[in-house]
Order: C-alpha cells, then sequence, then structure tokens
C-alpha cells in the first residue's frame, strides 16, 4: 500500500485527521524506559489516530538507546498506520539517495519530510518511490520560519509560496506533501489554494498553540480531507511528566474530537 | 579546545587546507567492512588534512552496522584533528537543541553543517556552544542549488547572498561558517566579501568536478586562509573500488599539494 492509501485508510477507520508525534523528551521522562512508554503511548492511541510521525532528533539525541527504541516503536505501530519520519532531511543528490534509502528500505517508513533548500535534484531521490511520499518543509510552526521564508522572490510573491509550486510541479506520481504550520493559517490557506490536491502534515497545534479550528478550516481540501494534524507533546506529556495510557488516550481522543468538529463546521459552511 | 582553535592548528600542523570526508558507499564496498576500511583511511591520511568530514547519511543507510562504523571511525580520528558532522540538519527550536545535543554531545563532534531555510531559532542551539561551530548551508555544490538559492529576493539580491548576511549576524560568538560549494567560483566570491573572517566548507571538488585552483582563489581570506575543502569520493574510491591506504594517501596529498599551490600563487598575486 502506498503512503496515501495507508492514510486514508487509517483515517476513515479511525474517524481520525489527528497524527501523534512520538517524540521521547529525556527532560520528561525522569528515567523511565523510552522505549516502554513510548509503546504505551502507541497502545493507547492506534485506534485514534491516521498517522504517527516519530522526529529523529528526539532519538538521534539518545545514542544507541533511541536507536533501539526507534526500532522498536516502529514494530509497535500496527502496519494499516501510516508512519511519517520527520527528519527534514535535504543534501544534494547523491547523499540524498543514501538519506532516502536510510529511511524508506532502513527504517521502512511510509512518508518522510524534506527540505528544500538545496533544489530539485536533493528532493527528487525521495519521489522517486511511488509508495513513499515526500512532504516538503514548506511554511513552518515556529517563531522565526517568516525569516526567509517570507522573503519577497520574483514577482512579490514569498518564498513559501514558490516552494509551494515547485513541489507541485514535481508532483507527478502523487506522493508529494507540504508540510505548514498551524501557528500561521492564512500562510496555509494560500498553500491550499496552490496545491489544492496535497496532502499537508500541520505541526504547531498544543505545545506550540496554534488552534486546531483555524488550522482545520485553513487546511481541508474541498473533499474536507487533506490534512494530518500533528500533536506530539500535548499526547505525550502533562507539564514535565509522561502522561499514563489513559491520560494520553483521553488527550488523543480530544484532539481527534476537535478536529473532527472543525471539520464538520467547515464542511456545513461549505455546502451552505 | 574550540572548533577554530583545532582547524588552525591541525592546518598549520599538517600544512593543509584539505578536508577529508569520510562516506561509506555500500555500492564501492564490495563487501569490505566498512569500520575497518574507513579507518585505514584515517590511518592513511590524518597527517595530510585539515578536518574530517563524516556525512551522516551514508552511515544512516546503514542502520545499526553504520551507527557502530560512526562511532568507531571517530574514535580513530587523532583528537587534534576537527571533525565536522555533515549532517544539514534544521528544525524548529526545540528539536533543534535536540539534534545539537545529538551531534555535539551524543557523536562529541567539533561542527556540524546545518540548513538555515526555518530561520534564526532553529540555527540558535547549534550557537550557544562556544566551543562548536555551525557551518550554515547557504550556496551548495549540486546542479539545483539555483533553484531556490539563487531566487532574487529584496533588492535583487539572490536568497544565497541573504543567507550569509543573515548568517554573519548570527555570528557574535565567532562560531560560524558557511557551505560554498566548489562548483560556483563566482558565487563563493560574493560570500567571501560578504562574510571576510568566516570559515568556509567547500564540497565539490573531485568526484563533483569543481576546479580546485579556481575554488582555491575563490574562497580565501584575505590571510591565505578561512577554507576547508573537502574531497569524499576521490580520496576513498578509484571508480567503483575503494583505495588501498597508499592509493588514499597518494590522491589526498595531492589534493593538499594543488591546494597548497593554488593557495601560494593567490596569495603572491596579492602582495605583488
Amino acid at each position: 500500500m502506498t503512503f496515501r492509501d495507508k492514510l486514508v485508510h487509517a483515517t476513515q477507520q479511525n474517524g481520525s485527521l489527528l497524527c501523534v508525534g512520538l517524540d521521547p523528551d529525556p527532560a520528561r521522562l525522569h528515567g523511565a524506559d523510552v522505549t516502554t512508554f513510548l509503546c504505551s503511548i502507541v497502545h493507547a492511541t492506534a485506534d485514534l489516530v491516521c498517522a504517527y510521525k516519530p522526529n529523529l532528533a528526539f532519538y538521534e539525541q539518545l545514542g544507541d538507546e533511541g536507536a533501539a527504541a526507534l526500532r522498536a516503536v516502529l514494530r509497535a505501530i500496527p502496519d494499516h498506520v501510516p508512519v511519517i519520519a520527520d527528519a527534514k532531511r535535504g543534501d544534494i543528490g547523491h547523499t540524498a539517495e543514501a538519506y532516502a534509502r536510510a529511511l524508506f528500505d532502513e527504517l521502512d517508513v511510509d512518508a518522510a519530510t524534506v527540505n528544500p533548500y538545496l533544489g530539485a535534484d536533493a528532493v527528487e531521490p525521495f519521489l522517486v518511490r511511488p509508495d513513499k511520499t515526500a512532504l516538503i518543509v514548506c511554511r513552518t510552526s515556529n517563531p522565526g520560519a517568516g525569516d526567509f521564508q517570507d522573503l519577497r522572490v520574483d514577482g512579490g510573491r514569498p518564498l513559501y509560496e514558490v516552494v509551494a509550486e515547485r513541489a507541485k510541479s514535481w508532483d507527478t506520481r502523487g506522493n508529494v506533501g507540504l508540510v505548514a504550520g498551524a501557528t500561521y493559517p492564512s500562510e496555509m490557506v494560500r498553500l491550499r489554494e496552490i496545491c489544492p490536491d496535497m496532502p499537508f502534515l500541520i505541526p504547531g497545534i498544543g505545545a506550540q498553540e496554534g488552534k486546531v479550528a483555524t488550522a482545520v478550516r485553513a487546511g481541508l481540501d474541498a473533499r474536507g480531507a487533506g490534512i494530518i494534524v500533528n500533536a506530539s507533546r500535548q499526547v505525550l506529556y502533562d507539564g514535565d511528566r509522561c502522561r499514563s495510557e489513559e491520560s494520553a488516550r483521553a488527550e488523543a481522543e480530544r484532539l481527534r474530537d476537535a478536529i473532527e468538529q472543525a471539520r464538520a463546521e467547515t464542511l456545513q459552511e461549505l455546502t451552505t
């Protein structure tokens, strides 16, 4: 199954556009076993999500223990739920091929986030596998996102719009998406105009304070789908503590339902 | 010792501005042991280089074997030779902190390449450690480098120049450098005008066909230093085969001497 097939299937089966970010934070683990904790989160939420998204940074900081935890977590995720490796890789063609092998073969994930700054030949190795999807980092959720992404380029358009247009031109196999931060909904509206059919990975709700309803309204495609709304810290942690399975499940359910409600309201407005 | 102190020391001790990229390529290893091969390259070249640069992509594609090889290679590099992790990481602040820990603490390298697309707060966690250096990916060596890096932004300047100016503004601790591809010497001249004192990591000679003398001339700072000229495939492989220690040493020596000759000629022109 391709990433997009898996995504549609998990979305429908779980009635969910929620993606849970599986990011171990040593400062909040207080000595708890990384693998046990993350597998408990998967166990508690697997019927509430449309995807999982481990961000590799949080594993890499843990060295060999992190690498082992990542493998264990990937094994714990049910086969029918797609996995996005949030890696934001980007390098010249020959090296990008190695990154694509690392993510799509060695880790065997279904999709990966890819940084566009190095140009088309740096992205191409992620596109040649029709079963895998490349989510192009376009307009990010952080305070400094605009430092470069908002610079006006030829014709006065911001750089992130040009990135979206190029990403659209790369999408000859139906396996390209965008990363669009929940914290910048008006930018997301523009991205949806440029790329009406692409899946958007939307980080920035919860700990980063993006509003769920606003993000859903901005990002939904014409069919009332096409968004993958990610929450990491909010589902995994309560303040500086790891959540229990019950607590993580309740938080994921609350977010899933908030997304679903915003989706239903947006669709109702569109049809009236 | 800081990265820059180590770099100056290794440059002087070895009379070299050559950096050797330690990138294992399974297609050329033909079953040879990764660690043994890479350690043989270090053994053969440690007195000929100013730095080593493992590109993490090539290790990540090998899974656990690659992670073990990377650790072994890092141990094999003499303490006085600085190590640049070519990782091109870039993520939002909280995640960038995890990447900085992964590279600067867990792997304990001296410098890392960093992608600027996410803005200042994505780079900041790499800058707060005065002993470590962040080499900002600015103008890369690949054919598609200009897809975004050459886009004209406010005032008609190409994006890569704006990145260089921002990088300069981030350099309050003397621990910022740029990545500037050997294949685009006129762009490198502009970068040197903007950032007269920064170290430039220069990939793209050898397999990528950048001319050594042209790159050296374009990148040298006013003191006849400030460049780290990287060769990976050319030193490690002869066609599709791994080089012997003797062959790798001869190739590294040839490149070191070619760089030194170009440096001497450029300095002579500057003083006459």
